[in-house]
């Protein structure tokens, strides 16, 4: 697959610290936000959709908020400390509700699975990102 | 101007009972997204626009989260609490971070002052949805 | 509703002399962004959710594209023609699908009328500004 | 890096004929969507801001429409043709107008050489999944 992002930040004016670790938490958000696109379309298609409401409504959230991150830490130029955290901690939220949700369809839809692991790496990355921010 | 909100929220299936808390989120989300991608590019056809480099970086970021915010409140169907809190909690962040850099530049610059009483309205509108949630 | 976009407008240091026909647009963008997602939501929370699959989709397709529209148009400096026309044709070419499908269902739901309507104002504001455009 | 796409479109419901056409269309959407996000924002930490003006304004389009775009091809039931072929062009017409800017300063600015490389690669994904669609 094309992946430009690495190259990119090699590029930037900006060199933070934890670049690797922002990079991490970039790429997470972004493939989560592919998986969770993907999955409330996925369980729009199946047979028994009624059972999956849930499941396919924190999809929704859960894409547009890792969208929202992946961008916000995609921004290296004069980043707000308090944003930034808040915005981290709601998406570890929205992916650690949305990976439950999917958990409890995965024995049964397949693409269930694989959009919790999606989701369970992007709260990982968070995370991550999360503690590596200076106190 | 086309608003059609509030016979969308009339005719949902589901009738919260928050419901005028959660129509003035939705607006206030989707109003200071557009004020935010405004005032980012009318910064940046501004002379000085090195001045208000700031200023950009923090009403990207602020249009990004609110139309998130927007979205997520905007579904009514099996919400999660937790997610929603937490989404709302960082709208809050990013409107007050983004209103305070554009109160720096009110002064010198109209859009930046309109701008941020747009984030003004949109941090007391989820707070105010974040304290109508059932604890 | 809070509604900043007018004076936002007003201070940009950009005044095309189409900027009644651009607000308009963008105002329809987001109007119909909104009604979109939340027209999704309510199909979802539908008992016969399974008969309105392709109006879920289509709802969130335009949504997405409502968006990106809305934020592309409210970009004054430098436009560049190509892509706006082409973006403008392909958000008059979403509505036009959504408000047909959502027309299918007008009589059954009406989350699924009024949204036919934003459909249709977001698609005759886009063809307004398009055709406004110089040639 | 993370990348659940491709087990996610094995594990859902719906098979088309194209899906690598597919697969790679989604991924150079977001991979481009990542790139100009962060190429806007180094534009922005560039000492000559004012000389990029036009670059930041191209790159923040192709970001919105390639999301969007990625979105609308990474859903695979019920598509419209005539809404997914102009969202197609429109994403087509923005990487070529933000590779053709980015292009102008590749000699000065690395990030903006690594960008136009991917619009390049984007466009030519788009054009490969419009060429397989059925007439």
């Amino acid at each position: 697959m094309p992946h430009h992002l690495p190259d990119m930040l090699r590029a930037h004016p900006m060199q933070p610290s934890d670049m690797e670790t922002i990079r991490r938490c970039i790429e997470a958000c972004f493939d989560c936000a592919m998986a969770c696109t993907n999955c409330a379309d996925a369980c729009l298609a199946e047979e028994k959709v009624a059972e999956l409401r849930m499941c396919i409504r924190t999809n929704l959230d859960c894409a547009d908020i890792c969208e929202a991150t992946g961008r916000v830490v995609a921004r290296l130029t004069k980043p707000i400390k308090a944003l930034m955290e808040a915005q981290l901690d709601a998406c570890m939220a929205a992916c650690e509700a949305c990976g439950a949700e999917c958990t409890r369809h995965a024995a049964m839809h397949a693409h269930c699975r694989v959009c919790a692991e999606a989701c369970r790496a992007c709260a990982q990355a968070c995370r991550a990102l999360r503690e590596a921010m200076p106190h």
